[in-house]
């Protein structure tokens, strides 16, 4: 094992926007009245604090929002609210507003029987259009009255999801997408102009193609977007074996440039140069049931991802925070390979840490003074410097640093928070136990309890932070530290080395 | 550093009672009241779980159960049991009975005013000893009202405290003691036979022949008390510091032989032969302000000491569960060497694992089949191993077992739970921050996330086992371990290998 | 309004068989996922605490417990048992054991496509009947591991639900149900022939018919069921209306007769004479949309179905304790006429508080010392007396009655615990907020408030107690009333009077 | 019984600075430590929800704050902060900002052994005013490295307690008082200038004078106090029995007469014109066991006051939220005639709801428009009336009131919470159960059930509103009313009428 050297320059800046709080990702709306979902998603918001929640199915048939019946031999329509406040309540409490996504149609509006997942969302375009707009208007007005005005017209909304996939869009029709669009686009506006509406919510598969022909379309209409969105998945093909799919991760450079073309096509269009682009999904792989999402490795590639996407992007959503999901069913076992941050039976997954990293990095604020392949490191205006390193390059054993900073006192404390193959490893310990498909409560407590930072303090000299301070990284390593200003106070007679014998 | 290296034998059985779980002790009565120290004690409860809590202070002045006035020129006496009944209330909450100590004097019943400590608890004989026997009867009767008469017949009484030493009984008296004694006694067994008393509760100065006085009191009056007490404190005097005293621990072995001492005099008297004795105090130091408390190096000392002390006692209970204390005032810091198994800021010590371990190992039953000066080990019915290591020895780096065990399937999973002092050393983190005499909220969470043990666990083939599971200590650390059989179920598709790369 | 005179005399006593908290009703157990549905559960294990929950969907698809696959041209069969336990926890953190109904039929079971309720429960024999005694042993064995054999054994287990409905049971096929209990009872006995096994679950049409038939099939095949269960609604045909059904309800002694029936049939088999009935559904209608169920009607006609329900009967489970619920859908507001104990919300219903009285009594036992069509009385050996009085008969405003019962001392309190149309009446309230669909946290703080007992104390004489107690109830009101014997302690100096004026 | 009748004209406005929600009185700091103390101010900020809370006690020994110590012959000071922050985090916690009273003091800093209750305040002023003020800015730069610069400079600052009774301040020392003040002062500001001081916190003895002799003093020092401070209490000289203290309400005019006597003499100095009083302590009695504070009496009394506190004053302390107290001693009994909103076991008594009362009112806003003896009404601009009536005068049994109010619309909801001598009352619970001292579980479940307002809801037409909307109090009433715009929603098929046969 070789050491890597890194030299931090006195006022050195790097361009870092970390927005890593900003959304998360969830199974289907109706999951949410789920008590497992709950409970995950508060371990989520205790831990991490996300401020915007965004996943599908807010219009499907469970959430039994949209309703016709015969009067008279007339048709009627009406809209049932229970659900929608349940889980709309449920987040408020948590601290989060939504990311609207408006779909998937609901099975009396629709124009067509095709449908998505084990769950069955239907995704055909609606019978009547008006329908459709009434009922995202009555919504809208529905949740301005019980969350307020000013609440509601900050919540972003989202036209669909996917439509560049005829799993998601009948036909992947760009056409009728567009149709969709302006219509709800028009429809939201007229119930608060404030309202913020985007799309496509595309995702890699003739992306280019899609942009480029969703601003035509808005440009020709005089639509002016609030932003646009799409997803960004980063793995290939998966092959099956039973329930389960294995892949391959994919050069994060080819996902990095990929998302730059969106930008540049987006840019070059003068109307809507510098709009905002919002992934409102990103994981890894895109299966729910691929078993790399439940592996340090994940979270090693999940925090360089989360140095770069914010290059050219305002937020990414990874997709998801629990495994309460059922798009492929319900799992077998708690390690199934879900998109969650947290498995079932409250499990932090390794990439559980590495978001918990980058949101506290956030709050913490500060300017970038280095950010490469293998770390960001932040410095705030008390001297303080926080960062994250990741070992995911080549799968290597360890990655020993030396970073050398610029430093201010005498002495510092480093606190170290790790994450790697051997510290936390919930997946490994699941394994070691046999792999119990229904572990019981004494199997679910270790599970817990060995998923969890490692925590490491040590005294730091300011010789051996300009000479270079040495982190160590085992196998797919995530760690946190910060290194501050030490100031010692002794309580009168308290010697600390007489008390350890050290 | 050399292996040491262990042979389990098929069959073999060792001598081990484990009452781990029986008492704890507890700063005076008075402050249970506090919310610092329900926090702490639930803290306890939750991962360790004693059934029994004593300590001083029943009778003191802040608990208000005795009070004098006078009525047309005529002394009256009457009780208040509203804050006994808070305390009581909250002992039961946690699934604690008290083991009842009676003491120390109320101000207006005693003799004199010889107090101890910050808290001033008057340690002087009553001014008349009919109101100490109708105070303690009274007492024992609304006890029985509130509790039930059931639940309060199985909860121990123990007369005063340490009335060896001068400090805690004026003069040391011991006739004045026999007599304390001997009226208490029999006032307790009027209020019901059943109710279980015991003595002389005393420490290590000159208690063999304090033992025997009261022994010989008792033959000659006819008492036979229902067990017998005496503290056991294994540290030297200690050197004053500043706030603090420091100190070195004795050879376990002459604690053990003092113990042994004690139960062949009870045993010299055909009358008491066998008689239960239970050490109503222990620790290391008995002093509330020795940092020793607070290392790894008293984690795995007292993990010594649990392996033995079953030897020739009934049970022994740690002084204290947590550091609300007082006796020498409020501390100026959470590590100030209290005696709690939790620091103030609910921060567990090393030593709080220690009894956790000790305590899944009595729930767990089972028979044991190693013990030595560095480990116990049990094994239950169906197979699986349990045991727990410590490295005390000569305070040595670095402790290599190698276990040998017979085994009966082809393989096991090893769990391991480590508090050593690179892992799990909430003391040195504090050290490392600088020592803040009043760590703020983040610090507080750091200092409990550093404060677990860490866990591994991997999967040990019978080969390994036979030939010798290898476990290594870290300096002064404590490890609990189970080996049990491992039996894989593959969900269809699912190959660990392949998820991770291994 | 003229007083009702009662007079309980010395000695008295009647059969009064109380066992209102031994089962309650629920939603389909795909709901008990849901965090409302646990919140409902939580408040009324909390204030009423049943042993035993009963509902549908056990095998239902959104429990996702059978799966069928094809490997290598081979049709194969597995089990997914997440969610049930995620179920089966939840019931054992709430201190409720399974009352264990098996049905309906995993669609790709199932021989025909005919389902019931807006969820879709597949309701048609198997299409193979191994599948499902395969399915049923490997569920029971599986219940056995997680939560022990001892346990299990004492969870009742009833053979599907209403067969005599041929919405429930293809063609109400009484033939096909023979065959479908006897596998199951075999199956099921062979797992542990400890199993308690019971049916035919028959609601009221044609019931005579099906138990004769039932009977006469288990006697010509050798097989005793362990208990029969059957069903017990007492209203009208409902008139629907929009969402809504009306009704009116029946007398009770029409449904008594009808119970007392099957009893006397049973009876009329040597081999089945005395063989417990468990009535595994009851409520006044049999509808979810019925607002009936939610007004103090309901309260005060189920208070006199619970003192007499004992008359022939095991146990009565009232369906369902909470409104989440669905088998009409989703609930356009909290008061939408369910069956649950709780509006959605969390708020108790009137009925609620009946059973809450009727497990207080169960609770403090004692023998009951009257009982007629307005009350029932019981006294414990300490001389309490505990009653539920009830204004049901006619509608009237008011029932006022003077109980006059045997008096020991000279002071009673009499505390007293009413619901009634003006003091606890949640849908009054509703009514009078103008019924929002949705409220608002206020009004929903506001709507709990209102639906709590009123709590009356007074003194009692025991002039007045032999001469006639008197408690007046207003319309359909319940009341809980005690009367202990009174025994004033007067604190030094306290003087009530001095302190109110009184 | 006679109805008023009151008229509320359109366009009608009252002054009426309600600023219930200030500030509450608390035992002494020490006593912040306690978990009942926790558990009453959590229920009190629960329902209530004060934002400053003032009380005794900061710097008395049981807080350890202070120290002296000798090192190589030269005395040496140090402080002690670990209690101190525990009090301040759980104010923060539950959303408290200390209204910091300064006092008493230490033991060791005290020029004299005078002491105050059970407790022992020492009441002498320090040996060397060096010493207190180095302690006064030593711990206020604690607390603003604690909470926040911008969080400490908003909490005011009070000079000492009650210095004209000797009792508090050694031989009501004026001029020793004004030293303090000024000293204390000017060492505050030189922490901060921001920090706001005032004083001189006197109660209602030769208070004229001192408030003079204060100004007096203060305008030659050239000092300007942020505020002054005094207290309030309407009772005359109770008299003793046994444990207990009976009184009487004085007139409460004669009270608001001297509470403006203050605000004119301080009106009355050009310097001071305007100056912020606030009241520091309120309350009925002044002793901590008269049976009145426990009453309705007390409620309505309260009530009153609460309309009236604001119309000099900038606001009113109740003295206090609890009754975890111990001037006097431990209480014998939860109804000991405390000053507490709370009793022991954590039961609101009558008055807890007066506050509730007009915190609501505080919270909702709005303008007055009609206040007198009987009650305080405000109307918000949506149309909204909100009010408050008592029923004090005369201790009449009944006060039935006919509000004429503008009204805008048809229908009206009317939501009464009524707390009355029949409907919540715990006192005479209690003493109905015969005044146990020592509640067990089941009573003290009851007292707090039977210790909630009564609810109440009814429509009213706007005619009924016109003509007069009808309220009737009980004994010693106190009613909050909110009458709001009623507009039903009728689900599909909904009729109130036929659900309930009304």
């Amino acid at each position: 094992m070789q050491e890597r050297r890194v030299v931090v320059k006195e006022g050195a800046e790097f361009f870092f926007r970390n927005n890593a709080g900003y959304c998360i990702g969830t199974g289907r709306m109706g999951l949410a009245l789920q008590q497992a979902y709950q409970d995950q998603l508060k371990l989520v918001q205790e831990e991490i604090g996300f401020s915007h929640i965004r996943g599908h199915g807010l219009f499907c048939d469970d959430m039994a929002i949209f309703h016709e019946y015969e009067e008279n031999g007339v048709k009627k329509v009406e809209y049932n609210y229970t659900y929608l406040d349940m889980v709309m309540d449920s987040y408020q409490r948590l601290g989060l507003a939504p990311f609207l996504e408006l779909g998937f149609m609901p099975e009396k509006m629709a124009s067509g029987t095709q449908t998505i997942f084990y769950w069955k969302g239907n995704t055909t375009p609606p019978k009547e259009y008006t329908l459709w707009t009434d009922m995202v208007q009555n919504l809208l007005r529905h949740l301005i009255r019980r969350y307020g005005r000013e609440n509601v017209v900050s919540w972003p909304i989202e036209v669909w999801n996917e439509p560049n996939l005829p799993g998601f869009w009948e036909n992947a029709d760009l056409e009728e997408y567009c149709k969709l669009f302006r219509l709800t686009f028009c429809a939201v506006k007229e119930v608060d102009q404030r309202l913020r509406v985007g799309g496509p919510a595309i995702c890699g598969v003739r992306d280019a193609e899609w942009i480029r022909a969703f601003l035509d379309f808005c440009k020709k209409e005089g639509i002016t977007p609030d932003f646009i969105t799409r997803h960004h998945y980063t793995t290939e093909m998966p092959e099956p074996v039973g329930h389960y799919g294995y892949t391959k991760l994919t050069k994060p450079e080819e996902g990095f440039a990929n998302l730059k073309s969106t930008r540049d096509i987006i840019d070059s269009y003068p109307e809507f140069c510098g709009m905002e682009i919002h992934i409102t999904e990103f994981n890894t792989s895109y299966i729910p049931n691929c078993p790399l999402h439940d592996t340090n490795e994940n979270a090693a590639y999940i925090a360089h991802q989360l140095s770069r996407l914010g290059d050219v992007n305002q937020s990414w959503s990874y997709w998801t925070f629990g495994d309460i999901f059922e798009e492929h069913g319900v799992p077998f076992t708690p390690f199934h390979g879900g998109f969650g941050l947290v498995a079932n039976g409250c499990i932090p997954k390794p990439t559980f840490w590495t978001f918990a990293f980058y949101k506290r990095l956030q709050e913490a604020g500060g300017k970038c003074v280095h950010k490469d392949d293998d770390m960001v490191i932040c410095r705030t205006a008390d001297g303080t410097y926080r960062g994250i390193a990741w070992n995911w390059q080549n799968g290597q054993e360890e990655l020993a640093l030396k970073i050398c900073l610029p430093a201010d006192v005498a002495r510092y404390t480093l606190v170290e928070k790790k994450v790697d193959e051997d510290c936390c490893n919930p997946l490994k310990v699941w394994h070691d136990l046999g792999q119990p498909a229904y572990p019981d409560a004494e199997q679910i407590k270790l599970l817990r309890e060995c998923a969890r930072p490692a925590v490491l303090t040590r005294q730091v000299t300011r010789g051996e932070a300009e000479a270079g301070l040495g982190l160590t990284l085992g196998r797919y390593g995530v760690t946190y530290f910060t290194l501050t200003k030490r100031e010692e106070t002794a309580d009168r007679g308290y010697v600390y080395e007489r008390a350890t014998g050290r």
